[in-house]
């Protein structure tokens, strides 16, 4: 980062390492998925590698944002906007975290004969990854009906995630032998959820960080100060 | 907040707000497993009420943390302390939801007949609920020993809920009618092991804060300039 780059140009390089970082993660559960469903561990093996990569985009991400805090001392909009971004790139990181537990369970899971055939898990899986791509364009882009449209996908996963719970209940109860694989897939399915509301938790910083600007607007408005306030 | 309160004031004013935020949701987990233990649902519906409480602590630290930003515009220590503290808080909140998670279980498994003996989940809460007060003690003394010894608990969790898993499995597999609070028991000790995931996620916050902080102190001695280099 340039230190004499316009502040606006750096507050773009910031959105776009937030993108990049959500597009990494997202790869990351897509391939996790992907090594369950194709009993492909060489594949989970991949995801795993590139956990570091998530932690180093982490870190980068929280120099830059504390970079433009000391030397740019933004107010307002984009004061909230960074402090935001150092609160979201934690929950990427935590996906990407979530993709190696799925990994994991799915390693195990591949060296035996296959439970059954995946349907769910895929299902909700397709549902929760472009949750996180969208919550990350919803946040640079200030736009609170794709983040609330973020939410509402959360409710759907809860309830799909009973679901698995649910039949792989019964199956377990069929069959003790069942058991162990059941449990793996129930994690499987759960780290689907905590993922799912890793999102959620960003859509309800957008919402809450536009609405408190929106607020924040009229307040200034009526005191005609633009002045130090929040 | 005073605006014209001393900035070290402050700073310790967020530090008392912080460290009773983790006292509030040290209580809810606390509070949780006893309401488990003792198949008390009256108490884990109180843990379900301090839920907002712990929300609205989060959104007001956050807001003490976005006014000293932009009001005292604080440089290095202050400026890490300040944005680590907005992290910290997040998850404590979360801390607090999984007391409910854990709530929401007890309530389940208090209407039917115990499985068996609680013996090892209130042992891993042992263990757990002095993390999250140790890690915000950490925090605020910039106590790097004191966060690697909540690393190195984590371990330890990591270990227990391993062999928790393994006991009930056993249970499922001997009597499929145990299965389905099993299956409860398993998600409240994945519950605190989550917990004990967040307690590790700040100390490795502090220790990277930290960290960063004599690094910084080092390269700014060489420098000698004192500026507005992080």
């Amino acid at each position: 980062m340039e230190p004499h780059a316009h502040f606006q140009e750096q507050l773009q390089e910031l959105k776009q390492s937030l993108l990049k970082m959500a597009a990494l993660v997202e790869g990351m559960l897509h391939d996790a998925i992907q090594s369950l469903v194709n009993r492909d561990s060489d594949l989970g093996k991949k995801v795993m590698a590139r956990e570091d990569e998530a932690n180093t985009m982490e870190i980068s991400v929280d120099e830059m944002c504390l970079k433009l805090l000391a030397l740019q001392q933004p107010m307002a909009v984009d004061l909230r906007f960074i402090t935001s971004a150092m609160k979201i790139v934690s929950d990427l990181e935590r996906i990407g975290d979530q993709a190696v537990n799925i990994v994991e369970r799915a390693l195990s899971l591949n060296q035996e004969p296959q439970l059954k055939p995946y349907v769910d898990i895929p299902r909700v899986a397709e549902i929760v990854e472009p949750m996180v791509r969208d919550v990350l364009n919803a946040f640079v882009n200030s736009d609170v009906e794709l983040a609330r449209s973020v939410c509402k996908r959360d409710d759907l996963v809860d309830h799909l995630n009973d679901q698995i719970f649910r039949e792989l209940l019964t199956y377990m109860m069929q069959d003790p032998k069942m058991i162990p694989r059941a449990v793996h897939l129930m994690i499987v399915s759960r780290c689907l959820e905590r993922i799912a509301d890793h999102a959620t938790n960003i859509a309800e910083d957008v919402i809450f960080m536009v609405n408190a600007l929106v607020i924040k607007h009229h307040a200034d408005a009526k005191k005609m100060d633009g002045g130090n306030s929040l």
